[in-house]
């Protein structure tokens, strides 16, 4: 048998993947009425599972998705690691919560019905060569709704607009809206002009990063100059540096936007001091 | 046995609605990554079943899900009909067609993986108070995304809203972009000012209703003045008469807008006139 059972969460059981099936009436599937969240396991831990709890949270509350068990989610993840055997790999969580199972509406159903709860793990290969040579990326229009602050499943326009990158043989898709850079597809993009960090300030325009937000804080630790503000597009010709980040590819460096050079076309000095120091934190952390 | 077996479509094959499961590895679960139509069947007929396949077929094409079989729709909506015993009733279908079930990523699955095809039926009871005293409507900003031509899953922005109307106690919410009066969350608007019929144009920021393109085609052949055109939230002060579209409310008269009494307070008498002609349409094709 060439094919290994894997074994995931599904509203309060765990079980093998194949079995589980969700409902054609099941609101994620219907409206996109649900919300996700992405985690990483280094062998023996997942990465500040606290902001991901956070976060997980606040975009239940903000939907008014009633999971009153969002509590369990470390517990369950490290059963899922264990369960898997992927207690010493990479490996990534993937979590979903929808509003559940109803007649459909468009308003939300009432008397309120149970949340659909799903999760999975899965071994996971670091991309060390866009780590190392970094990467090309496409701008396009942000044609996302304007609530990205939730981390919502309704990624129609994420995906579209990433397949147009994918196509163009680019790594990911940068968003300006009103003229302004937010940020990429499923990533934070950070940029260095005049040795000043940029990233867009948190708003309803951006998805709170839990590696943007580690970022900041080490790239304020090591004395790197930090301005959380919307840069315009035009001033992409200044740019020196610049790198995106996301939970499964932490830094990756970016030396084409748009089709410009960034910098000299190498990954910069900038970058390399925060990758360098992120990856020293995770050493620390693996103990 | 009270249950009365409903009869479903689930690529290729009609069989217990109960029976059907989608993979939790389906791109409409996890990405709203599909599209949708709503029919209405008339005792005899689905109302421009035409314009639905087209539609279907442009929101396919859009989105590059390859459904090579859409043309089946017609056959297997009135499929649906019989095997559900409603050819006597009113009577709504649902369509739902996804890009299929793939490993987790934002682009697209290569090689390309098979569409899910999934419809219902259900009978249906018109709202008949709302069509006779006309209803209140709430205005709010247009959170959606940039491509609301496209009759997509991704219908987050939509329920919210809507659920914000109902919760005030309104029946629709209007939803207002950059000053501009665009569409309701899951329907078209119609003002009257100064006799003159205004619409939202075609465009990105709206969706392309069928009843709308029928309400158009009938007020013109009623002699009605039609400005297919944009109209600014504080022209809504000088409104005589308003009324939402869709496939299964057909031509419902509005009597307040953000609150604010449209007109009379009552349904309008041109409202009456295109309501009336669309009305005597539908009793010409039963024939």
């Amino acid at each position: 048998m060439n094919h290994i059972m894997n074994i995931a969460y599904f509203n309060g059981k765990f079980l093998p993947k194949d079995e589980i099936k969700i409902s054609p009436d099941d609101r994620g599937f219907l409206f996109a009425d649900g919300i996700y969240e992405v985690l990483r396991w280094y062998e023996g831990f997942f990465y500040d599972m606290n902001s991901h709890l956070y976060r997980l949270k606040r975009s239940l509350r903000e939907l008014r998705i009633n999971w009153t068990e969002a509590d369990i989610l470390p517990i369950m993840a490290n059963e899922l690691i264990k369960q898997n055997n992927l207690e010493n790999q990479p490996a990534m969580l993937y979590l979903q919560a929808t509003r559940g199972i109803a007649k459909r509406t468009h308003n939300f159903p009432s008397p309120e019905v149970t949340p659909t709860i799903y999760a999975y793990v899965w071994g996971f290969t670091p991309d060390h060569i866009s780590r190392e040579a970094g990467i090309k990326v496409m701008l396009k229009d942000d044609i996302r709704w304007s609530r990205c602050d939730i981390k919502s499943v309704a990624l129609l326009a994420n995906t579209i607009s990433f397949q147009e990158a994918c196509e163009n043989g680019l790594k990911e898709c940068i968003f300006v809206r009103n003229g302004l850079i937010t940020e990429g597809s499923h990533s934070n993009i950070f940029i260095i002009i005049d040795g000043t960090l940029y990233t867009h300030p948190e708003s309803n325009f951006i998805l709170s990063g839990i590696t943007r937000k580690n970022v900041l804080r080490i790239a304020q630790e090591a004395g790197i100059k930090i301005r959380e503000e919307a840069l315009q597009e035009n001033r992409l010709r200044f740019v020196q540096e610049a790198f995106i980040t996301n939970t499964s590819a932490e830094i990756i460096p970016v030396i084409e936007i748009g089709g410009n050079t960034v910098g000299k076309g190498l990954p910069g000095p900038i970058t390399k001091i925060i990758a360098e120091k992120f990856n020293a934190e995770i050493v620390v952390l693996k103990g």
